[in-house]
């Protein structure tokens, strides 16, 4: 049993009264007194902008509704996977931020000096949970953590893409037998993008120390690895030439060093390549892309074990853009099936990615201790975006309410009935509404049920309240029956099973 | 049917390369070549601070698991209402924050300006919702709102008070008869507490326009109406003594209209309190005060239809912190037992509040056009904070994960007899984990389950593997039983039924 913990003199959350610490105020705004906004005569005068911040935007209930279908989908996978659910702040100190974000760093948002410590919002999920982990010595959990991150992009909102998002993570920390979490990563990326019907679908798979075997192989220096993999990272958008010439114009290469690695980064498939990579001459020489590869071959043979390489293709020119990936990388997209036309199709294209990081919980670790980390991120707005414009395209309409029955009257001077009815029934737990009105029409009522998809009417006249009856309305028949009042929630309850 | 819809060229979400728009980059670190950090020996070196930014915290799994169940309390009494619901973005920009929060609004996080637009962190979810209605010209709308808000208050963590915490929102939007939704409001206030068991409760309710009534018969020019405020919303601290010289003393007030007030806010009712003062020679004759006192005994007959009057106290003394505010408001408090001591209480006071703002909405439409509203606001962070500490005390365990079964292996050598079952039983939906070793002990495997909580161990060997059967173990009782493979699945199901 729950006990009852004795509580001390009330605190209020606000400080009232003149503030002690008091600021030279920012804003240049004409403030009354108290601090409130000068009266307005006739609503004349200077109004706030009324629009959200460039790249967000507000999600309205039928917005909320699906994305919280979607993310119940996703969580449901997380949890059958027996994932424990953490939280983090927002705001992150900026030095926990720093160097983690290669170029992308840019794109942080960071918080205004008030005094106290420098802030900065959340980039990516990752970092606070490698700094999470470190800050309490944690060497091995399995955790998901659904949230919003930031990130001052160019916003493409048609496309799914805004600078306040959702990230879905699921990640797996300890030190573990190869390939095993790793494997277990891309079988929860099969099953959500599975259950979620959204189509056809791929999941690329690579490993950053075969791309980095692959440079060291070609002749180029370490200190260009990452911005080859920049380079690499493009082949999705672009053709090979225009990556070579950006490799040999910009990025000073020979011809030769970028036709050599143009001869690997486009291979693509499954255990075949692996095993003959394995016997490339010269990348069997480099330490980095042997062990990479003979992971590789692991990881495909657990796969085989799930079932799923049917999905999963090896392809060397994925590279990711984060620069915190230290092994496996992968990233999921959906394929355009030829015969379906929309009119207005959504360009979306990776759904899920993510990869191993072995040396981020180190990074904050005061002794340097290295956890290692793989983990996948399921990019839930993307996903958003199809199944919106699906509903769109279909005419489909989201329920918004859940709400059972509508409380009625049909005529004046019945509030007083009302009110005792529908407290009745929330107290049943059915989910009820009235109209806040004194008097409202009976046909305002019924049409509000059908608008908002109410399936039933729960009718109080002076008749029925004398007879002790209630007349229970079917919304979409239009059948009415008078039900006891005693038997009126069972009734509910009967009408409403699945 | 959902059909697909055809994708686009495939896009990526970050930038890759040297980026077009890059800026002078603010913060002090040595970076490497890509911008990542220079590769240290040994983990020497400069390490960032392992906190989180002052007055946020992580929620380990324990806590959110606490967190979710707390919160779908919440949300099942909001939908039982027939409430929608939306989310906003946690930045807004800064002038639709800007002179809605009084003296409070010194609180507000700003973000640096980046170039673009001057950006903040909400600061809660009433002035985002009167944006949004206003933005979607929404005269209409039963909405609730479950997310993080920020205030840069002095955090006083041990009482549940925190620089970001969440706040739970359910508002009525739209031109009604009067009471009818504030009445709506408090019994939701009422439901809520009773379900979450936390104790005798009270709901205290004032009104505004009664308070500055009281301030006008008084005397008090209307310029000091909201610093009267401040004043007497100190009372459930303080004794009137202590407020009367801060009115007399820093706020210039005589004696005498100090005592008048304070004749009035230490009033507190019921119905017979109301009636009271509707007879009041003096506050009957300000319209204000009888419009508010008129309200107030509408509510309170819409109370006792709910059946509720008996937690409801009309008491004077309650103010509340914010501007917006223009008719009924309402607080309530958990009230400390009597016979009930634990050794270390939890200081928590108001665990809700709420009230009417009628003219917030009108602030952001460009013609000034109004939408009331009325709502409340449950202080979840205060109310986890109780049950945190009561599960302390009790010694009860939350289980941080869902899984049912931990599927393993007696001795070497069957990785791939536990990664193909595993795979059946999360095709079946069947929540499952294995330990991410090759060859684990099943000593260690047994002790993840007692550990976790895990109920069921789905063993596999050898010899079961010739008989085509799993070994079901019960980790409490520690039966086993041996199940042929194919009638597996039912019978976890069966046994995992409630």
């Amino acid at each position: 049993m729950l006990r009852l913990v004795p509580l001390g003199a009330a605190v209020r959350q606000l400080p009232a009264g003149p503030a002690s610490r008091a600021r030279a105020w920012a804003w240049a705004w004409p403030l009354g007194p108290g601090g409130v906004l000068p009266r307005r005569a006739g609503g004349s005068g200077w109004r706030p902008a009324l629009k959200t911040p460039k790249g967000t935007r507000d999600h309205p209930p039928a917005h909320t509704a699906l994305r919280d279908r979607l993310l119940a989908a996703v969580v449901a996978c997380f949890k059958r996977h027996g994932a424990a659910a953490i939280d983090t702040p927002v705001l992150e100190l900026r030095e926990t931020l720093m160097g983690k974000y290669g170029e992308e760093a840019k794109l942080i948002y960071e918080l205004q000096d008030q005094g106290g410590e420098l802030l900065a919002l959340r980039y990516d999920l990752t970092v606070p949970f490698a700094r999470y982990l470190a800050m309490n010595k944690i060497t091995n959990m399995k955790r998901y953590h659904i949230a919003k991150v930031y990130r001052r992009d160019n916003p493409a909102t048609t496309r799914g893409r805004y600078r306040e998002f959702y990230q879905c993570d699921f990640d797996i920390a300890g030190q573990f037998d190869p390939m095993i979490p790793d494997a277990e990563c891309l079988k929860i990326v099969h099953e959500i993008l599975s259950d979620l019907q959204l189509g056809d679908f791929l999941i690329k798979v690579n490993d950053r120390r075969i791309l980095n075997g692959i440079f060291a192989v070609c002749g180029i220096p370490e200190s260009k690895f990452i911005t080859m993999c920049c380079s690499v990272d493009k082949l999705d958008k672009v053709p090979w030439e225009e990556v070579r010439s950006e490799m040999v114009g910009e990025k000073g290469l020979s011809p030769e060093a970028a036709d050599h690695i143009g001869e690997y980064v486009q291979l693509h498939g499954g255990l075949e390549l692996i095993e003959q990579l394995l016997q490339d001459p010269k990348l069997s020489q480099n330490k980095l892309a042997k062990e990479g590869l003979g992971d590789m071959k692991l990881l495909f043979e657990y796969l085989t074990l799930f079932g799923i390489t049917g999905k999963i293709s090896f392809d060397l020119s994925l590279a990711r853009g984060l620069d915190y990936y230290t092994g496996v990388i992968f990233e999921a997209v959906l394929l355009q099936q030829e015969n379906d036309h929309v009119e207005e199709p959504v360009s979306v294209g990776s759904v899920a990615g993510g990869g191993r990081y072995d040396g981020l919980v180190g990074m904050f670790d005061p002794k340097g201790r290295k956890v290692p980390c793989v983990g996948i991120s399921i990019g839930i707005e993307r996903i958003f975006s199809i199944l919106e414009q699906r509903m769109k395209a279909s005419g489909e309409k989201v329920r918004t309410t859940e709400t059972q029955v509508l409380v009625a009257t049909p005529h004046k001077h019945l509030l007083a009935a009302r009110l005792k009815l529908i407290s009745e029934l929330w107290g049943a737990g059915i989910k009820a509404e009235m109209l806040y009105k004194k008097d409202p029409k009976l046909l305002k009522q019924l049409q509000y049920c059908e608008d908002m998809g109410i399936p039933l009417a729960a009718i109080v006249g002076d008749q029925e309240l004398t007879d002790g009856v209630v007349k229970l309305r079917d919304v979409a028949t239009r059948k009415e029956v008078d039900i006891p009042r005693e038997k009126l929630v069972d009734e509910i309850r009967r009408r409403l099973e699945p």
